[in-house]
C-alpha cells in the first residue's frame, strides 16, 4: 500500500474563503492548482471556485501566485542556448486579426528569435493555427527539439503549445469555457501569462483589444487586464509591454482562414491594408526595441522582401508549400450597396459571427473549421460607395449557410451621409509599460 | 436513430445571466432543473450556477419556480385517501435535536396523520433516521404502500424519503455539499420545501434554528429563511408556519443517537428535560391547530400514555422492538467541575462537534454512525455545581477518540459567578405565519 498524501487544505474551505471575499494565501493557491492538476480537487469544486473568483476578484499577489502555480504545474522552456534575443506577441483576439502571420517573419528577419506558440479559435475569434493550416502540408505540431532547431536556423516558428506547458491552465480553460467564467480578469491574466512565461521568451508584447469584436468590450477593463499582465510578466523577469488596440471594426479586409493568409502574404509582399500594416509594424517595433534593436527601419523589411523570405522559409520548414494554391469556397454571395453614400458603420462582432456561421470558426473544441469559408470586405468605414457596388462577399461550401450569416450582419453596416461619419481617432489607443 | 431534443436554452447563457445579477425566467428555471436532472447540464456547470446564486441571490418568484421545478422532477405523494388531516414538521437541524421522535407519536395520538420523511445526519447535526436505527430491528425504508398503510392504521410514520421525491434536489444537495454553496437561502429554501410539498402534507411547521449550533447562526438570516419557506408552502397550498428557536445551547441533556432515543422515551413517559418538552408541545400545537384541532390539551397525551402507545405501535410496525436494550458504548469519560459555581455557558456547536468526533456523526455520506457514541450532559446553563460534580460524560467505543472530543469542547463551557449569568429569554423566539 502506498502512503496516503496528507493534504494541507480542503477544497470546500478554500472555496468558502473566496466566496466570503477573503484572500487566499500563497500556500493555498499553490496547493489548489497542484491538487486540481492531479484531480484531487474535482471539476465541480474548481468551477465553484472560478465563479467565486469571477464575482469577488483576486488581488495582484493572488493573481501572481496563481500564474506561478500554473507554470509550476508543467515544464518550462529555455531558449538561452540560442544565444540571441527572443521576443513573442500575444493578442487577446479579434475579428480579422491575422497579425501573427506577417509579424513573426518580420521580426525574425531582423535576427530576433520568435518562439510563437499559438492556439486554435473558439467562438467568433479565429486561431492562428487554423489560419496557417489553410496552407497545404503545413503542420502545427513540433517537438521541443524541432522547435528549437527551427529557431536556431530561421529565427522563427509558429506552432501549437505542447500539453506539457502549464497543463493546469489547459484544464482550467476548458472548464471556464463551459461555466461562463471566461471573462474574469484574474483568470484571463494568469491563463495567458502562465503559458507565455513558461515558454521562456525574453520579451513579450501584448495586443490587448477593446471594442465590439474584442473579448472585453470596455477599454477600462482591457486596460486593467493589460496592466495586470504587464506587471505579471515584469515580475517574472520577462520584458513586457502592451498596446491597447481598437477592435470595433474588423482588422483588414478579410475574416476567415485561407483569405486571411492571402492578406498576410500581401502585407509581406509590401502591400495590404493600412491597418494591418500599421499594427504589424507597431508590434514588431515593440518586440525589436525590447530585444535591444532601437534604430531599425522596421517597415523596410516588408518592402525589401526580407520578411517574405523569412515567411517562405519558416512555412517550408514546417512542411507547408508557400506557393501552393489556397483553398477556395465553392459558393459565394456578394452583398451590394443599396444606395450611394459613405460606409459610416461596420461593426466587428456581427461580421465575426457571420464568418463563424459560414464555417470559418468552431462551436466546440472538437469541431473542424472550413478553411475556405469567410468574408472578404470590399469597403471599410469612411469609403464612398455607389448603389450596386459590392460591399462584401460571403464564402462557404454550402449556400444554405448564407441566410444565417446575413442575419448576423443585419444592421451591422450602414451607408449614410459623409457628415455623419465619425472617423476612428487611432487604431492603437494606448501603450502600457511596467510601472 | 432517435430525434435529438431541441434544447431551448444553453447552460452557459443561464449561468451568465445569474453571474451578471440578472433574473432567470420561469421557463429558464424549469429547463435548468429538468436539464440538470437528466444530465444535460453538467455538474461543473450547475456548481458555477449555484455559486452565482449564492453570491447574487434569487427573488421570491425565482425561488418559487426553482422549488416547483424540483417537485416536477419526481413523483408527488397524495394522502387524501386517508380522509383525515395530515401534518408534518421540518427542523433545520441542531445539536441534541431529537424533537421528531416524541413529536410524531404525540401528534398522531390526536388522530392527525404525520407522514414524517426524514434524513440522515451530515456534519455535526444528527439525523432522525440515524437516531431511530439505534433501536434493534427498526427499518427506515418503506415502500409508498407500506407508508400509506401504516398511516391509515396508526396515524404516524417516520421513514426515509424515497429517491423518487424531488430527485433534482438530491443531486443538487450532494453537489452543494462539496462546493461550499450549502448556506444559500434560495437553495436551502427550495431544497427543503420541494421535498415537503412533494410529500403531500396538508400542514407543515418549520423549526428554523438560529445560534451557535444552527446551520444559520444569525437570527436575521434564519428569519429570512423562515419567511421564504412559509411563503413557498403557502403559495403551494400547504398550511405553513415556522418557529424561530434558539440553538445556542444543546437541546435536552443528550447528544448522540441511542441516548437521544432514551431521552425521547422519557419525554413520552411524561418526564424528560423541560426544553425538549416545551419545544415538542409548541410544535405539536402548531400542527394540531393547522389540522383544525384548536382546543386540545396537547401536553396531556404525554402524561396519560397515549403518545407512548403511539410510539410503541409505530416503532413495532417498522420492525423495531420498543422494549429492546439500546446500544451502550464500551468506554466512557466523565468531565468534572473544577470549581464551585454556576454553569454560566455551554455552547452548542463545540458539543455537537465533540459528539461527531466520538462517532455519533459522519464525515461523508457513505460513513456509518456509531449509535452508542455521544455525550450526556449532567448540568445545563443556570445550574449550580460543586467542585468534583460531573458536568458531562463522553461515550465511545474507542477511548482514543476522547482526546479530540475534549479539544472540541475546550472553552465551550464555563463555571462562574451566578451574577455573570445571562439566562436565555426564551427557547422559542418568534412565530412566523403567512403574510
Amino acid at each position: 500500500m502506498s502512503t496516503p498524501t496528507i493534504e494541507p487544505f480542503d477544497a470546500v474551505q478554500l472555496i468558502s474563503i473566496k466566496r466570503d471575499k477573503g484572500e487566499l494565501s500563497t500556500e493555498q493557491i499553490q496547493w489548489m492548482i497542484d491538487a486540481y492538476t492531479r484531480g484531487f480537487i474535482a471539476q465541480e469544486q474548481m468551477s465553484a471556485m472560478t465563479m467565486a473568483i469571477f464575482l469577488n476578484g483576486m488581488n495582484r499577489r493572488e493573481i501572481k501566485d496563481m500564474t506561478m502555480a500554473m507554470i509550476a504545474s508543467g515544464e518550462r522552456m529555455d531558449f538561452s542556448a540560442l544565444n540571441r534575443p527572443t521576443a513573442d506577441k500575444h493578442s487577446t483576439g479579434g475579428v480579422g486579426d491575422k497579425i501573427t502571420l506577417p509579424l513573426m517573419p518580420l521580426v525574425a528577419s531582423f535576427g530576433v528569435a520568435v518562439p510563437q506558440l499559438s492556439g486554435r479559435g473558439l467562438g467568433h475569434t479565429g486561431g492562428t493555427l487554423d489560419k496557417l493550416e489553410s496552407i497545404p502540408g503545413w503542420r502545427a505540431h513540433l517537438s521541443n527539439e524541432e522547435m528549437f532547431n527551427q529557431l536556431a536556423e530561421l529565427n522563427g516558428v509558429i506552432c501549437a503549445a505542447g500539453s506539457g506547458l502549464a497543463p493546469a491552465d489547459g484544464k482550467l480553460y476548458a472548464l471556464r469555457d463551459i461555466t461562463a467564467t471566461v471573462e474574469a480578469i484574474p483568470l484571463i491574466a494568469s491563463s495567458i501569462m502562465s503559458k507565455k512565461i513558461a515558454e521562456g521568451t525574453d520579451s513579450l508584447v501584448l495586443d490587448v483589444k477593446f471594442g465590439s469584436g474584442a473579448f472585453l468590450k470596455d477599454i477600462e477593463r482591457s486596460r486593467e487586464l493589460a496592466r495586470t499582465m504587464v506587471a505579471l510578466g515584469t515580475d517574472a523577469g520577462v520584458n513586457t509591454t502592451a498596446l491597447l488596440t481598437d477592435m470595433n471594426i474588423p482588422l483588414g479586409l478579410t475574416i476567415g482562414n485561407a483569405n486571411e493568409v492571402r492578406e498576410s502574404v500581401e502585407v509581406l509582399a509590401g502591400g495590404g491594408p493600412g491597418d494591418v500594416i500599421e499594427l504589424t509594424v507597431a508590434l514588431a517595433t515593440e518586440m525589436l526595441n525590447m530585444a535591444g534593436m532601437h534604430d531599425v527601419e522596421v517597415a523596410e523589411n516588408l518592402r525589401n522582401g526580407k520578411a517574405m523570405d523569412s515567411w517562405r522559409a519558416t512555412i517550408s520548414a514546417q512542411g507547408g508549400d508557400p506557393d501552393a494554391a489556397l483553398p477556395t469556397a465553392s459558393e459565394s454571395h456578394v452583398v451590394l450597396a443599396e444606395s450611394d453614400g459613405m460606409l459610416v458603420h461596420q461593426e466587428a462582432l456581427p461580421f465575426g459571427i457571420a464568418a463563424w456561421r459560414l464555417g470559418a470558426g468552431r462551436a466546440r473544441a472538437e469541431d473542424a473549421v472550413i478553411h475556405a469559408a469567410g468574408i472578404d470586405l470590399h469597403a471599410k468605414p469612411g469609403d464612398m460607395v455607389r448603389k450596386g457596388d459590392p460591399l462584401f462577399t460571403l464564402h462557404a461550401n454550402d449556400a444554405a449557410r448564407f441566410e444565417r450569416a446575413l442575419e448576423a450582419v443585419e444592421g451591422a453596416y450602414v451607408i449614410g451621409d459623409a457628415s455623419s461619419f465619425v472617423p476612428r481617432t487611432s487604431l492603437i489607443a494606448e501603450r502600457i509599460t511596467a510601472e
